[in-house]
C-alpha cells in the first residue's frame, strides 16, 4: 500500500434542494449521492439535475453543484421516459427506412420529437411505426450507457453526417462522449434514459413538420416527427383530448374563420395584417386600457419606431440585445427598430426639469416593438417580429413606490377579472448580481411586500429571482382549458434612471434620482389577443364581438323591417342577413360566425313592432320589445359581461 | 452670295401660353420671339421661361419649346430681380471678406440666398453689407452677360474651387457657359438678371444658416446668408411683418413652449417624440377622424410598418421609390419600412373573394409611413422621416365612383370647416401617358365632374395634370395669416387593382376589376398638426386644448375649494394652480400657457359656492354657477367651437 492510499482523499460538496450540503468522494456520481442520502432514494433514482441540467444518474457530480435527485413519478422522470421514447421512434424509423439519417431527438414539455434527413414519410406511416415502437417496448431491451473515445465514436457514426457534426463540437469542447444503446440500435446521446425499453409506458406519434437543422434557415430542411409518451393509456387519452380541444381553439384556425388577421408570403413573416373584424377587437382592447390609463392618471406619449442606436448605447440595450434587433445604416449613422419602449420614455422624461411636486410621472403608449425571432420559430400571433405593448413607465420617488404599485395592481386585477382569468402572483427579489444600493433594494422590496400583504393576497416568494436592476411582481394566469400563461409584470428599475441621468429636485432643493417602474396590463396585444381567441374559442364577450347582433328576416317580405330594426341598434355592430336563404341556414351561419345575438323578424314581429331574440346558446325568446333589448345590450356592453345573458334574465 | 443664303432657312416653332404657335428663325432668342409678337412686349421683356425653366432673354429658343415671356411686374420678374440682388450680396461680401469663396446663390420663393465658404460672419455684419449693397445699387452698374469658353472660364475661376466644380460639370454636359458681371465683380451664372444694379429695389438681409455644399451632409458645411428684395419699401415692410408673424407662430417655438414634442440628437433626426400635451392633441385629432370614418362606413385595419420588399415589387413602388425608402436585409430577404399604406390595404382586400354586394369596401388606418428625406431638409414637424397618414382606401365598382367621392367630399369639407380653414378645389384629368381604357377614364372623370357640379362648387380644371393611374380632386386651403397649404386629395387609381389582380364577382357572375380610391382627410398628422399650431398660434379650440381649464385659488385658504371645483370638471382636462403666488401671476401663467378658461375662486366664490370665469381674451365674469359653466363647456367641446365663447353668450 502506498502512502497516498492511507490518506483520506479530499471530499467535494454538493448542495441539496433544502439548502443542506452533502460531502461525497470526488468521483461520486448522481446515483452515489442518492445512496449516500438513503438506500431507498438510491434505488428509486432515475436521473439527476446538476445546476438545473437534467443528467444521467451515472454522471459524476462536481464541487459546489446544486443537486436534485430525479425519481420515478416526477415530471422530470416523465421527461426521461419521453427521451427514451424518442430513441424508440428513431430505432423504429431506421428499421423501416434504412436511408434515414439521424439529427436530434430531445424530450419537450408535451412529449418529444426526432429530426431526420433523407426520410420520405407521411402520417399514414404512423401506424406501422407505432406498432414497431410497441414491439421495441415489449422486447424490453436494456438501455446501456457507454463512455466512448472520440476516435471510436467517429467510427461508429461514419454513416451519420449530422451526428458527426455534433460529435466534432463535443470533441472541440473536450467533453466526455456517451452512447446509449438498445438492442441492435445505438445513438450518440448525453442521456439520461430509463433502464430498459420496457419501462416506457404508451407512445403516440402526433404529427410531421419541417424543421431546419439546428434551427437555422440557412441549413437543410429536415423531417421532424412529433410524438408523446405517458405512463399509461388514461394519461395519454386525457392529453389527446386536451390537445384536440387546443387545436379546435387554435387562434390561427379561428383567426382565419373569423377573418381576424392574415400573415402573407408577399408581406413577410411574423408581420400580421389585421383585417376589419380583428382590428375591431383590437380597438376595443386598446380603448379599454386607454380608459383605464386615463382614469389612473397616465398621460399618453408617442415615440418613433425607429431610433438612432445611440439611444440603446445609452440604455444598455445595444450591448445585450443587438442580435435580436433590426439594425440598418443611414449615411454615417446607425438606426434600428425599437425592441423596447422604455428608452424613448426615458428620453421624454429627460427632456424636462422636474420637481418632487410633479412626481409621479406616468407615461403610457401602445408601443410597437420589433424583435428578430428566428423565422422557423414564428407562429401565428404567438411568435411575431412586430408586436404592440400596452406599455407604461412611471417615474416615482423612492418613497412613493408602494402607492404606485398598489395602483398598478388594481389595474392588472381589473383587466384579468374582466376577461374571467384566474391568476396568481410571485415576488422576485434581489439576485446576487445587482445594481443599486442596499438601502434602495430593501426599501423597494419592503414596499412591494407590504402591497401584497396588505391585500391578503397569496403569492410566491422567489428569492433572488429579480432582475439585476430591480425586484418585480409577476402575474400568471390560466385560460379556459387550464393552460398557464405568463401575465402582466410590475418591474422596478434602478438602472435606467442612472444610465439616462434622470433626476428631480426634492423638497431639500437637491437633485434626486427617481425609480422607474415598467408595467404592462396585457403585455403584448398580439399574444393577449391570441390567448383571448383561444380562451373564448372565438366566442367573444358582447363588447368585443366584431359583429354583435345579426338581424335575420324570415322571408324577403321582412327585409325592410329587418333594416328598420337594425337601424334601432346602430350604435352596436349590427348586420342584416339579407340573403335569399332559409331561416334555418341563416341561424346556422350566425352561429358559425359566433355572433352573440340573433334578432329574428317575421310577419308576427313586424305586425307587433317587436322582435324575437336568439343567443349563441340557441335559446330563443319571442315578443321582445326593441327598447328592452337595447337597454339590455347597453348594460351587457358597458359592464363587459362575458356571456350573452339576455335570455338568462 | 452662295446658294444656301438665297434659300429660305428652315423655321422652328415655339408654343405660346394661349396654345398658339409662333414660327421663328432657328437662332432666335427669347427676346427675338417677344419682338416677333410685338415691339412693346419686346421692350418689356425681362427674361423667358422655356418649358417652365426661367432663362435669360438672350437664350436661344428650340423647336417645340413652350415659351412664356417674363415682363416687368410679374412674379417671375421679381425672381429675376432677387437673383440679381443675390449677386449684389456676393459682390458686397467679397469686397468686405476677401477670403470668402463663392458657392451658389439662387432666388427662392421668398427672396434669395448665397452660400459661401471660408466666411466668418454674424448678423452684426448685416448693416455694413446692406449699405455696401445699397452703394452697388446706387452705382447702377450695367449687368453684362458674356458667353465664355471652358478654358477661359477655368482661368477666371482659378480662385473659386466650388465654381470650378460646377464648371467641370457644365463642361462634361457640353453646355454653353455664361458669366454675368457688374462693376469689378463677375460670377459664373446661367442668369437671367435685370439690366443694371440700379433696377434692384430694396434689399434686406434676413439670417445666417449652415448649409452643406450641394445639400449633401458628406460635404463641407458652408455659410448661407438669406436675404430678400422687393420693388419698394412698403412691399418689403409688409413681407417683414408677415415674416415676423410667421416666426411668432413657428410650431417649433410654440411646440417647445407648450411641451408638445421634441426631436432629440440621441433619438435621431426627423423622428419626433410626442410629449403628453402634444399627444393629447393628436389623440383628439385621431378620435375626431375615427368617429367620422366610423359614421361613414369605414372599417379600420392595421398593417405592419415593415414589409418584405416583394410587396413593393408588386405594387410598383420599389422601382420608383426605393431611393426614398429605408431598406435592410434579414437573412436572404429584403425588407423595408413602408413609404405608403396602399399596398398593405390591397393585400388585405386580395386575401378575400368579394361579390358586388360587398362593395364598396372602405379601409381606414392611422398608418405611419417612412420617407428618407435628406437630413439637411428635415425641419420640425414639417419635414420628417416618419409621419402618420389618416389613410383610407376604397375598393369600388366603376359605376359607384360618384357616390363614394361625394361621401369623401363631405368628410373633407367637414374637417376643413371644423378648423375654420378657407379651401379651394381642382380637378386634374388624364395626362398624356396613362394606364386604363378610354372608357374607364371618361366614366371616372364624368363622375368626378358631376360631383363638383352638382354642388355648385367653384373648382379649377387642370387638364392633363392627373396621375398616370387616375384623375384626382385636390384641395388647397389658407391658414389664418393667408399662407396656402396643400390639402386633402381624392385620387382614383386604375393601376394598383391591376398590379394586385384585385377582383369581385359581378351580377353577371363574371370577375370584374374594382377601382381603388386613395384619400386622406388631414393627410399627414405631423404636417396638419404643425399647420394647426401655427394657424391657431397655439391657442387651440377648447376641444383640442391640452389643458382646457385651470383653477386659480386667490389664496392658500381657497386651495381646498379649488380642488373641489376642479373635481366638478373631471371629464375635462383641468388643473389647479396650487403654487404659492399672486393671483396676477397665476393669471399671467395661464394666459402664457394658452389655457382657454381660468376659473378663479376666492372667499366670495367659496361662500356662495360658485366661481368666476376668465377666458383667454381676458374677459371675466363673476358669480357663475358651476353647473351653467359645465353645460357650456360640454357644448363648446362637442360642437368643436373655435374660440372660447362663454363670455360672449
Amino acid at each position: 500500500m502506498s502512502e497516498s492510499d492511507s490518506q483520506p482523499r479530499e471530499q467535494i460538496t454538493v448542495v441539496l434542494p433544502d439548502g443542506s450540503e452533502l460531502e461525497v468522494a470526488p468521483d461520486a456520481t448522481v446515483e452515489d449521492c442518492a445512496y449516500e442520502i438513503g438506500p431507498g432514494l438510491g434505488r428509486d433514482t432515475v436521473a439527476g439535475k446538476l445546476d438545473g441540467d437534467l443528467v444521467a444518474k451515472e454522471q459524476p457530480v462536481y464541487d459546489g453543484a446544486a443537486l436534485e435527485i430525479v425519481t420515478e413519478g416526477s415530471d422530470e422522470s416523465l421527461r426521461v421516459m419521453r427521451h427514451s421514447a424518442a430513441h424508440c421512434l428513431a430505432q423504429a424509423v431506421e428499421r423501416h427506412f434504412e436511408d434515414a439519417k439521424l439529427a436530434i431527438g430531445p424530450p419537450t414539455d408535451d412529449g418529444f420529437y426526432y429530426d431526420f434527413d433523407d426520410l420520405e414519410i407521411d402520417e399514414d406511416d404512423f401506424a406501422a411505426l407505432e406498432s414497431e415502437i410497441e414491439e421495441i417496448i415489449e422486447a424490453d431491451y436494456e438501455i446501456e450507457r457507454e463512455e466512448v473515445s472520440i476516435e471510436e465514436a467517429r467510427d461508429r457514426l461514419a454513416d451519420e453526417p449530422y451526428k458527426l457534426e455534433l460529435l466534432e463540437e463535443l470533441a472541440a469542447e473536450g467533453q466526455q462522449v456517451t452512447f446509449y444503446s438498445q438492442g441492435e440500435w445505438e445513438d450518440l446521446c448525453a442521456g439520461p434514459h430509463v433502464e430498459s425499453t420496457g419501462e416506457i409506458g404508451v407512445v403516440e406519434l402526433l404529427e410531421i413538420a419541417g424543421a431546419y437543422w439546428r434551427g437555422d434557415e440557412e441549413n437543410t430542411m429536415q423531417t421532424r416527427i412529433y410524438g408523446t409518451a405517458f405512463e399509461d393509456e388514461s394519461d395519454l387519452e386525457q392529453f389527446l383530448e386536451r390537445r384536440q380541444e387546443a387545436e379546435e381553439r387554435d387562434h390561427r384556425k379561428i383567426g382565419n374563420e373569423m377573418d381576424l388577421f392574415s400573415i402573407q408570403d408577399v408581406t413577410g413573416p411574423g408581420l400580421p395584417l389585421y383585417h376589419p373584424p380583428g382590428k375591431t377587437i383590437l380597438r376595443e382592447l386598446e380603448r379599454f386600457v386607454e380608459d383605464l390609463n386615463e382614469e389612473s392618471g397616465y398621460d399618453y406619449v408617442e415615440t418613433p419606431h425607429v431610433f438612432k442606436t445611440d439611444l440603446w448605447h445609452r440604455s444598455g440595450h445595444y450591448e445585450n440585445y443587438q442580435d435580436d434587433m433590426f439594425i440598418f445604416d443611414v449615411g454615417d449613422d446607425e438606426f434600428g427598430l425599437k425592441p423596447m419602449n422604455c428608452p424613448g420614455h426615458a428620453a421624454i422624461f429627460q427632456d424636462h426639469s422636474w420637481s418632487y411636486r410633479d412626481l409621479p410621472i406616468r407615461y403610457a403608449e401602445n408601443g410597437k416593438v420589433y424583435r428578430k425571432e428566428q423565422r422557423g420559430e414564428l407562429s401565428g400571433l404567438s411568435r411575431v417580429w412586430a408586436f404592440t405593448i400596452d406599455d407604461g413607465h412611471l417615474f416615482v420617488r423612492p418613497e412613493g413606490i408602494k402607492r404606485e404599485v398598489e395602483g398598478i395592481m388594481d389595474m392588472i386585477v381589473d383587466v384579468l377579472e374582466t376577461f374571467d382569468l384566474e391568476y396568481e402572483m410571485a415576488l422576485a427579489t434581489r439576485p446576487e448580481k445587482s445594481v443599486g444600493s442596499d438601502e434602495i433594494w430593501e426599501r423597494a422590496e419592503e414596499q412591494l411586500k407590504s402591497v401584497l400583504e396588505s391585500r391578503n393576497l397569496d403569492y410566491d416568494l422567489e428569492e433572488g429571482d429579480g432582475a439585476f436592476y430591480g425586484p418585480k411582481i409577476d402575474f400568471g394566469f390560466e385560460d379556459a382549458i387550464g393552460r398557464s400563461w405568463d401575465g402582466p409584470t410590475v418591474q422596478l428599475d434602478f438602472n435606467m434612471p442612472e444610465r439616462f441621468d434622470l433626476s428631480y429636485v426634492g423638497e431639500d432643493n437637491e437633485e434626486h434620482r427617481p425609480v422607474m417602474i415598467h408595467r404592462a396590463l396585457y403585455g403584448s396585444y398580439e399574444r393577449f389577443f391570441m390567448m383571448l381567441i383561444e380562451h373564448f374559442e372565438g366566442k367573444f364577450p358582447f363588447w368585443l364581438a366584431p359583429e354583435q347582433v345579426r338581424v335575420l328576416p324570415i322571408s324577403d317580405d321582412n327585409l325592410g323591417y329587418a333594416h328598420r330594426v337594425a337601424n334601432e341598434f346602430d350604435d352596436f355592430r349590427v348586420e342584416v342577413d339579407g340573403r335569399d336563404s332559409t331561416l334555418e341556414r341563416k341561424i346556422r351561419a350566425a352561429h358559425d360566425d359566433r355572433v352573440p345575438y340573433q334578432i329574428i323578424v317575421g310577419d308576427n314581429e313586424e305586425a307587433d313592432g317587436n322582435i324575437s331574440v336568439r343567443d349563441r346558446f340557441e335559446d330563443q325568446e319571442y315578443d321582445v320589445e326593441i327598447e328592452d333589448f337595447r337597454e339590455h345590450l347597453e348594460g351587457e356592453r358597458d359592464e363587459q359581461r362575458i356571456e350573452p345573458d339576455f335570455l338568462a334574465e
